[in-house]
């Protein structure tokens, strides 16, 4: 049994309203590693990093139970570096610097045991790369997922529709739900998106929270209002994590556990923005993510007569 | 028993990316009568309209059971005008014409019948009118909601701080929360207008739901996804109209009730922008009202084990 996990490793530069880190752990694969490793243990994790990148969160990912030998470093180069300024409203960024570094020449090659996952979640890197990861599977897993961004809808759109046809859910948000189907209307992005790929989607809207469409079903997860985001970096990566975690961590793929496991995913997201980077991720403990999840109840809770 | 509700009764012309209206009935108080006859059949409205405004209107709210003495009718002048032009996204507008014609002049006055409401709405309209309406009243009503707007908070400041010490409970949308405030976490928003005024918040953030404050409570409902949503005008008003026609129906201002309350005005809402202005709500049956509800209690149940 195990939750496998493709995409980036890095170091990312954070700018809030509220201060700044100058070279701090990002990366997509690190937020849905760690964000899972709350629910379930046997995580795998497949990226690529430079020997710039430290042993000592390494050993960290292996201590939260995630095992790294499907992490390539590559002597003499550094790793991929991101760095944004995220304006007053912290729904907004800008991008300051992408570095690809080792990214650029990134081939995902999947360890022996690592090609019969029970999960495998796809995250954010070039759609080609997706197709791959899928392609050395021995086995075909109980779910796979995937993550993308509009940039990949720009440059490499047909490697991008061939992958959704590969996968069993989509995790993107409201705009790029809006940009891959030229609608507006969530709903009927979502059935466009349904008829042509992945049966399952999930569209996140970040501060005003998440939808999960299956046929005709529709279920929505508010996001917690908070009183302070500190840095939405990863939120969406940790969502994701906190998902598929949970969703690997129970063996059960039905609409009504995705629902829960959308729970699950928000409660993270909450926690993840509390402090910068994926700070928040590493002293949290299993029994606040319970109380957290009572919160969402608390916050949606009605009944009618 | 009643429910006085105090706004506009007005013409609206409204042009949307699937067509135009130019002279239909709108007005907050037309569409918070409206939604709340669903409801409750003991409405009082007061309002103020011209000799051009049709009888046959007014005849058809009689129908609803929403008594109009309160309305009164000036000879010789012109029904408040309001025209305006939605942009693709349905979510911003542009005001093309405002005539306030009648409502220049606007002083309501409740007629004796009015001064002993059970529940009173105030829609939005000029903040010392707020006052006066309540000034005018014999009893203390049940519950005292209010609506207002951007623009008294640049022009009648004074006023509405004076206004809002004087209600139970503001329903205003989630720019407006923070234009009241200066803060841009609508939980610190809540938290200081509860503390300067009314001790329960309903913010409303169009597509994205709302949100119910009380002291140390929230509660979050989302707003129905919809494929088509072909004209927003008045879908604020439909909601503060079902929440408070179904708190007048149950006598029962309870968080926990205000929370199905909060539920079926979002479901009156959902209709009401299925069609132009307020049509959608002149042809609507209980039965569809009570279905919508269902769909709802759908769209956001979850158990967690």
């Amino acid at each position: 049994m195990s939750l496998l996990v493709v995409g980036t490793v890095a170091f990312d530069a954070i700018e809030t309203p509220f201060g700044k880190r100058d070279k701090i752990i990002g990366g997509s694969a690190t937020y849905i590693g760690l964000s899972a490793s709350y629910f379930y243990k046997k995580i795998k994790l497949v990226s690529v990093v430079g020997s710039d990148f430290p042993k000592a969160t390494i050993a960290q990912f292996n201590k939260k139970g995630i095992n790294t030998d499907g992490i390539e470093v590559i002597k003499g180069k550094k790793s991929f570096f991101w760095s944004g300024r995220y304006h007053m409203d912290m729904n907004t960024r800008d991008t300051l610097v992408t570095d690809l570094n080792v990214l650029a020449d990134f081939n995902p090659v999947l360890p022996a045991a690592s090609r019969k996952p029970d999960f495998l979640m796809l995250g954010n890197i070039e759609p080609s790369l997706q197709i791959k990861v899928i392609e050395q599977l021995k086995t075909r897993p109980q779910l796979i997922a995937m993550d993308t961004m509009n940039f990949w809808m720009d440059i490499a759109r047909p490697n991008l529709d061939k992958v959704l046809t590969m996968v069993d859910l989509l995790i993107i948000n409201d705009e790029e739900a809006r940009q891959l189907t030229g609608e507006y209307s969530l709903v009927k992005a979502a059935k466009k998106i349904m008829k042509t790929g992945p049966k399952t989607l999930v569209v996140k809207k970040g501060e005003h929270g998440a939808l999960l469409f299956q046929g005709d079903q529709v279920f929505f997860a508010p996001a917690l209002p908070l009183e302070e985001v500190f840095d939405p970096t990863g939120a969406g990566d940790t969502f994701a994590g906190g998902f598929m975690g949970y969703l690997a961590k129970t063996k059960n793929i039905s609409f009504t556990n995705m629902k829960r496991a959308i729970i699950y995913g928000s409660a993270m997201a909450s926690f993840c923005v509390e402090k910068f980077g994926p700070e928040r991720l590493l002293d949290l403990k299993p029994s606040q993510v319970a109380e957290r999840v009572k919160t969402f109840v608390q916050l949606t809770k009605f009944n009618i007569k």
